[in-house]
């Protein structure tokens, strides 16, 4: 079954009706369909399932053990997001997978197929969750006490599903059976394009991390207020947005974005008690990514003290520049020798691996350049492309 | 049974345990209980009960009829609210009824208790909804299609809660009965504190409305995506907040708040597509506050045309300037001698019916001076000696 094909079978799971687009959080219910459906597509193509530790699926083709050739991506979704962000990397896995299957191919390693949980952090916070849980790169403990929008933490969400939240955490058995890592996905940005090419390899990823900002005021009535002396924590929340996008302006290629802003109790007659403000900050290189962001807090502490208010500031996660295996992108590059280099400004779980294991990425075109939207885009040609890329990837690094 | 008694019985009804304080909006779990409970307290004081046409309930000592003594509030809260606004002035009328009755009382008036629907719009987003509607202000059509945050409309709910959203509309019948309308409320503001009085008597509401400002701009990656060329709607949005406020804090007695504000599709990773944001308006003097509002409506759509975002500017509700009956406010001052009178900036159900009968209000002190938060507060003597003027003026005026 082609990539095409493949992604048209979940195209009607999760749809955000209120949003547009997709919402697919870990362990809610469009997330159990995709997983239920993962596994049957895995089985049908006799690849064996195992959820690991953590949450994520691996399917294998030959006994699972070290120097494997590990591809996949997630099917979890940003809220509203597009189709291809994610299941495009799956998709066109199993469809590498039965494309070598069905022309006889006998890999001399183990091959597999990985679906990573929660890699948006759409519904806990924290992306690249289950990677970083399987990696260590998140601590269990404070994974499991990760709470989504509804106030069910992690821990509940996962048991709840099935899985026992008591063995999250670093998984040396699984991570230590990867050879080789390579993710497929849609590009994000404008890159491929400005190159004019339906494909790309990965060079490197730029830190990026998400900071919580919580203003704490006097919650009091709109009307019966008078404007002096106000404690209004919307105010030093509106001042961070404007002065994120005026540091982030000033530093080349630097990225600071407001998406996420929950005013409580949010009411129109209410002056808010409190407002929660998630920043998400990416520039290349950590000590100009933390300085930026150094510079963003200063200035929200300073306007939260003008109004008479508090903030404290926690780091939610962060993930410091990567670059991708430079021997691997070298046989990449060799394999697909029409293929060009990109950066990204986008995480990956591939990136979370990538300093663990020898790891890349391939992109796939998005006409569009708009990603975390429903305007998210590849030509069914663009997607046919990149899964034969994938396909020859693997039959090669397996032979 | 006390007032103070009476609030103790739905002290745990409506509990938010997200936002602290109450949570209870119009056909709501919280609302539908509070309904029953005021049904039974009404029953048991052998007041015969009647839900009209528009979904407020009444309580009649008597046969309802022309000339009627009417007081009452509401049951229903802002998210996150306090226990007292509402509340108090049902419990202080089911007190004083039931005080009256105790005393072997014979009213030569009907009397009657009015719980109305909706009186803080957090659901549906027009306050005053109840009144509202019986009085014709708001427009059938108009509120059927209102719709609440979990996209059900009022229509829908009113239907699932028995009611008829077909009968919606202005109710002459029940309007005509109301001879004086009273309503006791808790002071929302620092008046009473600084006149060091538990009681006061209303004089004037400011006029007061919603705007709901509508910003679409481009969703996309957070990452992927540079600073410029970004239509980002969180930018106008809080530019927005802040012009509120300076534009609000150079105009006399001024009050504008935005204490709502809706980021969609609201991901940490992910530059919204629209943001809504309501701005809460109000200053003496209609002229004064339709101006303030264009003031800042003008610097938002500049704000929303420099980030490349379109905006749609929304008027909610409206209700203009009230001075209660003048009349009616000299009785009150006879009968309660040592009660000052007070000016307020909140609105209420009287504001609202004063337009078409002789309407005024008591107002009981809150020591915090805050409101529409859980800090919210009436001291027990100070709930008692409101509910005890209210129980005289209810008697002389049923004499």
């Amino acid at each position: 079954m082609s990539a095409v094909a493949l992604l048209r079978e979940i195209a009607d799971v999760g749809r955000d009706r209120r949003r547009g687009g997709y919402s697919r959080h870990a362990f809610d219910g469009a997330d159990a369909e995709l997983r239920t459906w993962f596994v049957e597509q895995a089985e049908r193509r006799a690849l064996s399932v195992e959820t690991d530790r953590n949450g994520n699926i691996w399917a294998w083709w030959g006994m699972p053990g070290p120097g494997a050739v590990v591809t996949g991506s997630h099917l979890d979704s940003v809220p509203g997001g597009g189709a291809f962000d994610g299941p495009l990397g799956v998709v066109s896995a199993l469809h590498a997978m039965e494309t070598l299957h069905t022309e006889g191919f006998r890999p001399t390693r183990p091959l597999a197929v990985v679906m990573f949980a929660e890699e948006e952090g759409g519904r806990f916070g924290v992306p690249c969750l289950g990677s970083r849980l399987l990696t260590g790169s998140l601590d269990a403990d404070q994974a499991r006490a990760l709470r989504g929008p509804d106030g069910v933490t992690l821990a509940e969400a996962a048991s709840r599903s099935g899985l026992d939240p008591a063995r999250f955490g670093r998984d040396v058995p699984a991570l230590s059976r990867i050879g080789t890592f390579v993710e497929l996905h849609v590009e994000q940005g404008r890159g491929l394009i400005d190159l004019d090419s339906p494909v790309a390899v990965g060079s490197t990823v730029i830190p990026h991390g998400r900071w919580r900002f919580s203003f704490r005021g006097q919650g009091n009535h709109a009307g019966a207020t008078l404007m002096e002396g106000r404690r209004d924590p919307m105010l030093p929340a509106a001042s961070l947005v404007t002065t994120a996008r005026r540091i982030a302006s000033g530093v080349a290629g630097a990225r600071a974005t407001v998406g996420r802003l929950v005013p409580r109790p949010g009411g129109t007659n209410v002056i808010a008690s409190t407002v929660d403000v998630w920043l998400d900050a990416r520039v290349t290189g950590d000590d100009r990514t933390r300085s930026m962001v150094d510079a963003i807090a200063d200035a929200a502490r300073q306007a939260a003290s003008e109004e008479g208010c508090e903030v404290t500031i926690a780091e939610e996660s962060y993930a410091g520049g990567v670059t991708f295996d430079p021997v691997l992108r070298k046989r990449l590059a060799g394999l697909l020798p029409e293929v060009p280099e990109l950066p990204t400004g986008a995480g990956h779980d591939a990136a979370i691996l990538a300093e663990h294991v020898p790891a890349s990425m391939l992109y796939v075109r998005n006409p569009t350049g708009i990603s975390h939207a429903p305007e998210e885009f590849a030509e069914d040609a663009d997607v046919e492309h990149g899964a034969r890329a994938l396909t020859e990837v693997l039959r090669n690094f397996s032979t």
